[in-house]
């Protein structure tokens, strides 16, 4: 058996004293704000089976990480009729949100890239009753714990600066791809990104996928059928242009946010969130990037 | 314990009971002329234990099959130098061989795209004192089989048809990505295709990606970090653009062939080959992606 | 000297025998109200020499026609600065109102795919003191008609439906390339694109780039050296992704709208305009093109 | 009347007094060794009438302006036939030789790009007795000068270095878009672009595409018709991504070379003949192109 408690020291200690070459996300003045020397990882073996360092109980913005809700109440409450709204192919895109698929049929590649998470967005707000209560409900629910929340001031600087969401969301609309108006579309949106989160209750939420489809207190939520499908997607479409790299390099199913939180899962093994709100160019958490290398290259554990 | 044997009756026997929409590969003539109906499943779960049905011991054209053992060797031989002439991205392309990326940097996204393949089979050509024959060597090592060969008169029609394939090795020749002359390197790239090999020859064969890097006989051809990543590329680039959907429906690595080849792997449990001739619009063996699905969804397993 | 009279007799009898396989623009619901009949051709050969035949003074709207005149206002009010913020090449895109440029950098290229016209619009949005009101004026007085006006249902029908431009002008304001607010530009360009013409006033309002920059009252409103350069564009850029065809066909410079006007002119000798509202695949009008091809080709006038 | 030889002197003497930030095209070595102080300028403005200065005298490799010929002498032979294999809209394309376009269809954009040329060089080859013989005498006839001929050390440079014209011609071969082998095409292909030509040889010979068909000794070589269309050409297609500029800035159909020249003409009025080896970053003549747009803008002189 391993010793994680010590790995987990390893790796933050070394971090500490390495370079951070990574940028903070300015794009969103409220993210900008944030202490670029905070580090914190969370790793979940078990229900009741838990290891920490650093600042793993601090709430950040989970911005993207939120996909992985959406897609999966959206999977949960209208089944295979997700995916003739969109796809299930990593996109390959570097510098832009869409690609030329999307301009030629309005149906974005995969959930995670933000066309997709767009069109997710839309089918929640035809499909549940109080969209942002409910959603936030699941949410809760999935991580026991009803602290977590909106963080209203990130979601109105999202809409401020979220030209380029504007125009996915115009060009979904122009091929019929969205039911609600655009601009209800994106409030939804822009609330899910803006929830706040530690890396604790991160692993403590995505123990369903850990599970197969159980949460912590062992109540059913998604089938395995399900679970097997969204891990997919998580590895194949969690990185942006990074996916092949950290599949590559790491090895397990994740979804990064531009908040600098990374959460990861080995199926029936574990679920691990890191926090360091600095960014590599592909936009994702330098050190974080750094950490789950590390801890797979030292465990050994990993998909492949 | 599951009983395979009569899984893959089962899954045999459904499949000859299904309408075949697939379509045989006829750009390359030699190709065109295999039997359509035929349909083999090989599945090893250990170095002493098999299972197979159907046309499990013919020996068809391996097609792209084959830039997996060319991956192989080239990463044996040179190490991560590998990547500073290759990605590990998936491609997201529908339509051609070259994305933009290519067009504008010469680096293909990855090793299993043809021009990425090119690229490889340059290296080898520039490491290997015999090429042709330490290539079939190592195949041959791997299976454990002495009457694996290349198929003359296939790797013929290849050339005389793979008017693509010189389009991107001249491509890549232009940004100084190519050791060797195009000619050189096509003629080897096109043998390597031309590799006829069974479904149990491929099992055994990919043993070695299942196994931490050891063949059926206990050898280490490979180090456990570099299978871990061979396995990653397959999972998300072993299907051209249909990677996604793979890992959705599927959840193994894997990789595929025009010749109507599959072959797939869990890491630690098995591996598991299939070939039924005729393709789906993506290039993929029709029954062998049915027949795959079939084999995770009944037996429950999957690396997510 | 030529018998224009007979000659434009000669083409409306010929088109009105002719199957028109044209189809009437649909996405703008005020347009697919239009007469599919209606056929016009008025032919200005001097400030006081005119030829015309059928439904030459009937108004309609000019649609895209709208971006000479306001390339042409903001060319005049900050001269060759509009470059640092609209290229000159042509388009070559047959699919979308955005290509990879304007993805990468923000600056559409030319001014007169929507794209770049939107950023025209910004322009007289921060220059003109009373945007909507000083930017009619212009047109009348080009043409001396002070009938000429916005139609505000067709304003209206195109904001309602204008979901790509929508999309356009958010990537525009993402890259900084739009001064004020979308919603605002965007009503201004919607206004411009709802303006109602006949043939008749449009040959009376393109009389100044046929003449040097002088209208036909003699009036300076450009210089030479500008009507030089929006005479050009308008010849590479006038006809979308049917430029090439268009100057290869016909050889004059012009500008058509999806209204179903086609406006050209020839320096020193000619202004022409038709209307007929059914358009071919590329948008252009159906009946237009054919008229103004056998115009040039019977007269053996062109820029070529 | 215009003192066209004082023109010309004083356009001369300021170019030898600017800072040349041009470079000589280095990808064939053999035009690396051009002298980059060469300047000539050479206007014949009717059979018998010329004007000129400075290395107007000196023969150069042609390049890409031997595209018009080749042009002229395929759409004399084959007539509008030949818009079924390549078509007539600019490209728009600044990094490569091939868009998404010929990737998809085969059908190159327009015959001035390579793709478009090499089809255009597969039709003489179908179509002349004896291709090289048959091409180099109708320039000779063209031009009233035996002396012109191919440069076999250029052709063989462009050969070894000619890696995107080998991907061109192969993606070309795929989608049946060249008869013959793509070896023979090319070989003809180079030997096209080699052809030597000095600036007053090139002024004599394009005659003929500003009298309406016919050379300065009266000859019909083509129709007005297809003269009009090669000129739209021309204009639309002859600057590669910088045509829109060419078009904006001077005003004339035109086409450059990589060795440096550059040819436009006026219908009717003249034709004008450029030569400075070094090239800006669009791969035209830096004082060429600078040449050109004074000439336009002393004279006052363009189609627009």
């Amino acid at each position: 058996m391993q010793d994680y408690q010590s790995i987990l020291n390893e790796i933050y200690s070394q971090l500490k004293e390495t370079e951070n070459k990574g940028k903070v996300a300015d794009y969103i003045p409220e993210l900008a704000k944030m202490d670029k020397e905070s580090l914190g990882i969370h790793l979940r073996t078990g229900p009741d089976e838990s290891f920490a360092v650093g600042d793993y109980a601090t709430k950040f913005s989970i911005q993207s990480i939120s996909k992985v809700f959406s897609l999966a109440k959206a999977f949960q409450l209208v089944g295979n009729d997700l995916w003739k709204r969109v796809g299930v192919e990593p996109s390959g895109n570097t510098f832009n949100y869409l690609s030329l698929l999307e301009w030629e049929t309005g149906i974005p590649r995969n959930p995670f890239i933000n066309a997709g998470a767009i069109v997710v967005a839309d089918i929640l707000l035809s499909n549940l009753k109080n969209p942002r209560e409910d959603f936030i409900d699941f949410v809760r629910d999935l991580a026991h714990d009803e602290t977590i929340d909106y963080n209203e001031t990130v979601a109105e600087s999202e809409r401020e600066t979220g030209f380029n969401n504007y125009a996915a969301a115009n060009i979904l609309k122009s091929f019929g791809n969205l039911e609600n108006d655009v601009e209800d579309v994106l409030q939804f949106y822009f609330h899910q990104c803006s929830i706040m989160m530690s890396c604790e209750q991160l692993t403590n939420a995505f123990f369903v996928f850990c599970n197969g489809g159980r949460c912590m207190e062992d109540k059913k939520h998604l089938s395995r059928y399900k679970v097997k499908r969204i891990n997919a997607i998580m590895l194949t479409c969690g990185f942006y242009d990074e996916a092949g790299e950290f599949a590559f390099e790491v090895g397990l199913p994740g979804k990064s946010g531009v908040g600098g939180g990374i959460v990861a899962l080995l199926p029936n093994h574990f679920t691990i969130a890191v926090w360091s709100p600095t960014l590599n160019v592909k936009g994702n958490s330098y050190f974080g990037m750094k950490a789950l290398k590390q801890f797979t290259d030292k465990t050994d554990l990993s998909i492949f």
